[in-house]
């Protein structure tokens, strides 16, 4: 389309200044034609010690106007764990059905990974993000007594395996090498394993130009450490996903340069994008914070609007300029910025 | 004691191979004064394809008789995925009450990490074993339609955690560091979640010379590949743990050196002692296979059952003869035996 209508959540801690830069670029790369208009939203922590809400009925009836939403960050020590993260976070991912969590992982030319040898890494990891151990449910009982027990329900659909599982299908097949990896932990947690891998076969059928493999997620954290390359498309997952995606990223440069897509391929909600890293307070305000993370999810938010060209000339100019950087002094967030806006005008 | 009586399952692919070097191993390094009694139980694919049986009652009466119990790997591809894991595996642990899952991860002289930089890593997960996700708890319904739900229960409670809690902060204090983190997701779990770190926290306060923190799961992973020096004792969650110790065993010379003891700390039942990784069919009956992960196994079995100074010497002649072998083409699995027993009777 030939506007875009967009939802901007700086948050908290370096928020603000990562997506002030994707902001920036974003301009930079659209041709004049397409209209951009953005709305801030103030969502976080400040809002939170400020009135209490975390994410209301009418906030999720006015983001939902938008095109697609640009968050930057949230969180801050000084709310509790888990009230920003269930209240906001997880409120709008379940709230937009956001079930697709999509986190790719190259290793860029330039970049440092603690890996030895730097091998080549190129994969994407599509994550479930609608059930598993992350719908809320579970409960506590006879709690802070000796007697408290505590459960926590892990939620699995045909229904919502089967759509991520598709998906994930589709992106291995657009890919060169399409290869999907089914990420669990079938021989323990047979009950959804079992689900999860009937429903993985199923679809593969229909794929049968697409290679697929099955890995525990045990054993998935070994090669992401020892044989990284050998990864094309992962499905898994919630939780799994969160956790071999913080490796993932850690392993391929750093949650410095991760970026991710909470997406609702329908098109019903908007679709939402940011950056893997949190807030990170303890840098905050310092124009230190690497936005490359947030300007990588700027090309996969163009992507999912149907901009290509641009998505695609966002992620060269973040390769070569990281290629350029290699071994250079660190610069400051908004020059790293100012660099990739030059660079996507170009 | 001056007699052990050790129940032996060497169990599917190189778990025979890498159990026979752990044996005689272990006769090595025994003082002559200290009678060893073996027994050797058949558990795994054969005895299934064979009769069905996973582990019966009777089978666990027998075993129940022995000071420890020996174990070399269970499981086979041509056994359907989770039964010999529920059947066997997770049955032992539950019926024995192994609460304490003891991994160490320490990088030694000599020994390759797929890290940059050979950082120092010496830390242990105290993973808790008979509860979490583990328990079996959940189900299915209306299995193999396109309505089917399946879910998993993770059971909690403040008796589990705590004792696993108290084990991991007594061995954080008989270390030099005296450092242990929890390790969990309590920001998405927040009922699991609460229960672990409230039960962290009130521990806390009677080990004032235990320094604690906290970090989430993903993060961890990120820590484990940049930083894992920052570790000292990390006591976690059932799934959780295994996760972890499967990144850590690879970041520390890999699964071919990484032991455990599935531990019952109050001596009412045996406890079991075996290599982290698995029967490697791959490589079965050739030869090939490391027994070193098993000859550390017996160090902790040795530990366990109070025999302090003969694991010490079996850990050190691990360092030692991997030290050596440092840039060496690799050895027979027999070869590395007795390598190592020809140095514990030295
Ligand atoms: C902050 C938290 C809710 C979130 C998650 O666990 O999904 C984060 O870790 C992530 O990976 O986006
Ligand atoms: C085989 C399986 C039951 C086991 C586990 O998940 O505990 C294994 O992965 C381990 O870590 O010992």
């Amino acid at each position: 389309s030939r506007s875009i209508n967009l939802a901007v959540i700086p948050g908290d801690g370096i928020g603000q200044e990562v997506v002030a830069e994707g902001l920036k670029v974003l301009s930079a790369v659209l041709p004049q034609d397409v209209k951009l208009e953005t709305k801030d939203y103030d969502f976080g922590a400040r809002r939170y010690h400020a009135t209490g809400e975390t994410l209301t009925d009418a906030d999720l009836d006015a983001l939902k106007q938008h095109d697609a939403i640009l968050l930057g960050a949230i969180g801050d020590p000084s709310v509790p764990s888990g009230v920003l993260e269930r209240g906001f976070l997880l409120k709008l991912r379940f709230a937009f059905d956001h079930h697709v969590n999509l986190r790719p992982s190259k290793l860029l030319p330039g970049v440092a990974t603690p890996l030895a040898g730097q091998p080549e890494i190129d994969f994407v990891v599509v994550r479930e993000g609608t059930e598993g151990p992350y719908t809320g449910n579970g409960g506590t009982i006879r709690k802070g007594t000796e007697h408290e027990v505590a459960t926590e329900v892990s939620v699995n659909t045909a229904f919502g395996v089967e759509r991520v599982v598709r998906d994930a299908f589709a992106r291995a097949q657009a890919r060169p090498r399409k290869k999907l990896t089914l990420v669990h932990k079938n021989n323990v947690l047979t009950f959804a394993g079992h689900l999860w891998t009937n429903i993985f076969t199923k679809v593969a059928a229909e794929y049968p130009d697409v290679t697929t493999d099955y890995i525990h997620v045990d054993a998935a954290t070994i090669y992401l450490v020892t044989d990284p390359g050998r990864f094309d498309v992962i499905v898994t997952d919630n939780l799994f996903g969160d956790i071999i995606t913080d490796l993932a990223a850690a392993v391929s440069g750093g949650i410095g340069v991760a970026a991710s897509g909470n997406i609702n391929p329908s098109r019903d909600f908007p679709s939402m994008f940011e950056p893997v890293h949190g807030s990170a307070p303890d840098i905050a305000g310092q124009g230190k914070a690497d936005p490359t993370a947030t300007v990588l999810s700027v090309a996969l938010l163009l992507r999912h609007l149907g901009h290509d060209a641009e998505a695609a000339r966002i992620e060269d100019a973040v390769s070569a300029d990281l290629a350029e950087r290699g071994g250079l002094p660190a610069r400051s967030t908004s020059e790293i910025g100012d660099a990739l806006a030059a660079r996507v005008a170009g």
